[in-house]
């Protein structure tokens, strides 16, 4: 079932689309831009996500008569407005870089191009997906470099509002999560789900064995047991005397969790339950997870952290005008004059630059006007960025659905292996390669 | 149209279903309870919200062929479980603090009461829209007192993800906020909404004159203009000299603000233009918003920390069984041991003690049992703060919908006049009431 997004619109962009089409400049063709000024929060890099929902969002942006009857109402916008909005359907072009790609300061993340009119009403939608997916997403690849080897799943959806919840699952799993609690973004999005039981299920029963019980009987031995409901000791002892030594893990969800783990394992191995792993999931986060890289632990589940980005709620993209065209038709790159929040007008190609496969820096090439831009034949040793992601409002297929979401995580694995050693450090820095503008030949 | 929300739900929770429906344990009667451990970040009090959308979301939990579909798929859970599923609607009660008040660490925020099988499943969704719309409200009430009478304005939509930026700009109405950007949230509920022009409605036009008189002609002179796309002075200049002195205000987005605003409030007087009104929408956080009370500003824009929580993104509030029938009938309180995350066991009815009409304490009565709780006839000088949301699965109809929002927004006004004066300071400290816990007698 679609729901329309056509009003998850600031109300200043439907006022400028109706002023817009009163004075003529509505039909102007545009470039706008979605970059981010710099990297919140020190980190070395970040990761494009949300791009694939963005596709759907664009093509689920349609008025249809509940939307225009409240701006009708409100007396949002005029009649004649109304008219377009009735109408509206985005016709122009996307391109920007892969989903799951890594970007930096400055990076062209989108360029949307089509009449000022189509353009400008997608800044809203456009941002709350990316800035959000994409402060998700480096930060679960910040924690998916931190885990190494060992699964991570997500389970922040308690901790993020609920559609967030799923596109955090997605995100997550597009920067090398390997599975999500959320069933939504199963279902949605494909990503694997997980999950056994709550503190609850323990409580819910006259004792602990009866619940291990209980649960290996649905589940089968391979399941996992949380077994910090009363004391740990105690819990590992009934968990293997209820599942046996064939047990498949065990969860453990509060304590000193090195120690803890450590302990838990010991005793594990006394018992004769080698082979039962042992999963760890309270408040984790990346620095958590670096601290427990010596601990015998075989899979994390992280929760609050991702979902909120770790500090980093929102990448802080903007979604700014860099080129239109002027009334003679002719095209000039514009942009905000003040001192701290500069930008760079003009049209944009970005390229990585790469020595012997390790990136070295991102490279900007702008032009004022709108011709199509150097490829990557011009810079031998240097990966283009950008993509199409939708050609007169139609969008790339390989970008949507879960298919979308697998290449995007295939990429994300891919890129990040390009990355200089010094990017995947979790300390506070500057950005791990420098953003460097070229102008146009 | 309506969405199913019946997958905003961890994978757990339909496992220790599928489990309880086999050992029978899954129609034991059972009080589930949503309550924080602490105020994060160092907050004097929380503000609840999302209490309404949580009923109508919870009306909306119903599995339809989709959802079964997907869980039959995945092998989520078993064929008894999803017949229980397919016939699935909550029909049990709800109590909760209204939405709008205010609480301490420990507030039994929400009681879901019900069978384990209708109350466990009820988790995720719970926690996720009263975690983050109770996170914005808190930050919202906090920026509400630092802005004194001067109208604030939500323009955080971009900042967070599309469905989040509407709970968050009701969650901000509610807290103190006179208005939205976000249209959604108009259409939905009932906030008002508000907008003129973004840098681009400027840089699209050739000069800033020509983008000042469109904008006059299509808003009139009533309306705001954005004056710091190039050169704030020559801004104010224009904008005057295009709309007269009778224009409504004009918005400050960058620079050093209170100089700025100054600065701009001597020129406007100078041009004669005296009645013209200054918005400032710059970064701004509850600091910011202090930091401006002595400047010539007239009302404010609020983005970026307003719908990440500024800087407490999720209220970290916790859903835990705290009551439960045992095997004969008789009911045991019970809780998690874990030192670092105890909880209190039990059933219980919460009061706010006065004093001269200003709060003292958070006081919280609790039963082991299930027998109906003292009520405020034995706390003469306290207020209840409990009242049924949701009856044999039925809501109470004023907390939904624009009625309900309106009626939080008014609660919360009522109940932040009885805080002490120490609670509405912005500096970190401890909660501002101590939570008392007292047995029922």
């Amino acid at each position: 079932m679609t729901r329309s997004t056509a009003l998850h619109t600031d109300r200043y962009e439907l006022t400028m689309l109706d002023a817009a089409l009163r004075d003529g400049t509505a039909q102007r063709r545009c470039v706008f831009e979605v970059f981010g000024r710099r990297l919140s929060g020190g980190r070395r890099f970040g990761v494009v996500a949300g791009t694939g929902r963005l596709l759907h969002a664009i093509r689920d942006f349609r008025f249809g008569d509940d939307e225009l009857r409240y701006l009708r109402d409100e007396k949002v916008v005029d009649a004649t407005t109304l008219d377009f909005l009735a109408d509206y359907r985005f016709t122009g072009s996307v391109t920007g870089y892969r989903e799951g790609e890594v970007y930096f300061p400055g990076s062209p993340l989108l360029t949307i191009e089509g009449t000022f009119a189509e353009a400008v009403i997608l800044e809203t939608l456009a941002l709350s997906i990316l800035n959000y997916d994409s402060a998700v997403a480096t930060a679960a690849a910040r924690m998916s470099v931190a885990a190494g080897d060992r699964p991570l799943a997500e389970m922040g959806s308690r901790r993020a509002s609920e559609e967030a919840a799923v596109a955090a699952a997605r995100a997550a799993y597009i920067a090398g999560f390997s599975a999500t609690s959320n069933l939504e973004a199963g279902r949605r999005w494909g990503v694997p789900t997980m999950g056994t039981a709550a503190h609850a299920w323990t409580l819910l029963h006259d004792s602990e064995e009866d619940a291990f019980r209980s649960q290996v009987d649905a589940l089968g031995s391979g399941t996992t047991l949380l077994i910090d409901t009363y004391d740990i000791a105690e819990g590992v002892r009934t968990a293997v005397r209820v599942a046996g030594t064939q047990l498949g893990g065990v969860r453990i969800d509060s304590g000193d969790l090195p120690i803890v783990a450590g302990e838990v394992r010991a005793q594990l191995d006394e018992l004769g339950a080698t082979g039962t792993r042992i999963t760890v999931t309270s408040d984790l986060d990346e620095y958590a997870l670096a601290a427990l890289a010596a601990s015998p632990v075989d899979s994390y589940g992280v929760g609050t952290s991702v979902a909120t980005g770790s500090g980093v709620p929102t990448a802080g993209l903007v979604f700014k005008l860099v080129a239109r065209e002027a009334a003679d038709g002719s095209w000039v790159g514009v942009a905000k004059a003040s001192a701290q929040k500069a930008s760079h007008g003009g049209r944009k190609a970005a390229f990585r630059t790469l020595d012997a496969g390790t990136a070295t820096s991102e490279l900007i090439v702008v032009s004022d006007g709108f011709e199509e831009l150097s490829t990557a034949a011009e810079h031998p040793d240097a990966r283009p960025l950008q993509t199409t992601l939708m050609h007169n409002g139609e969008a790339e297929a390989a970008a949507l659905g879960t298919a979308g979401v697998q290449a995007a995580r295939a990429h994300h694995a891919r890129v990040r292996e390009e990355l200089p050693v010094r990017a995947l450090a979790l300390s506070k820095a500057d950005p791990a390669l420098p953003t460097e503008y070229r102008e146009a030949v």
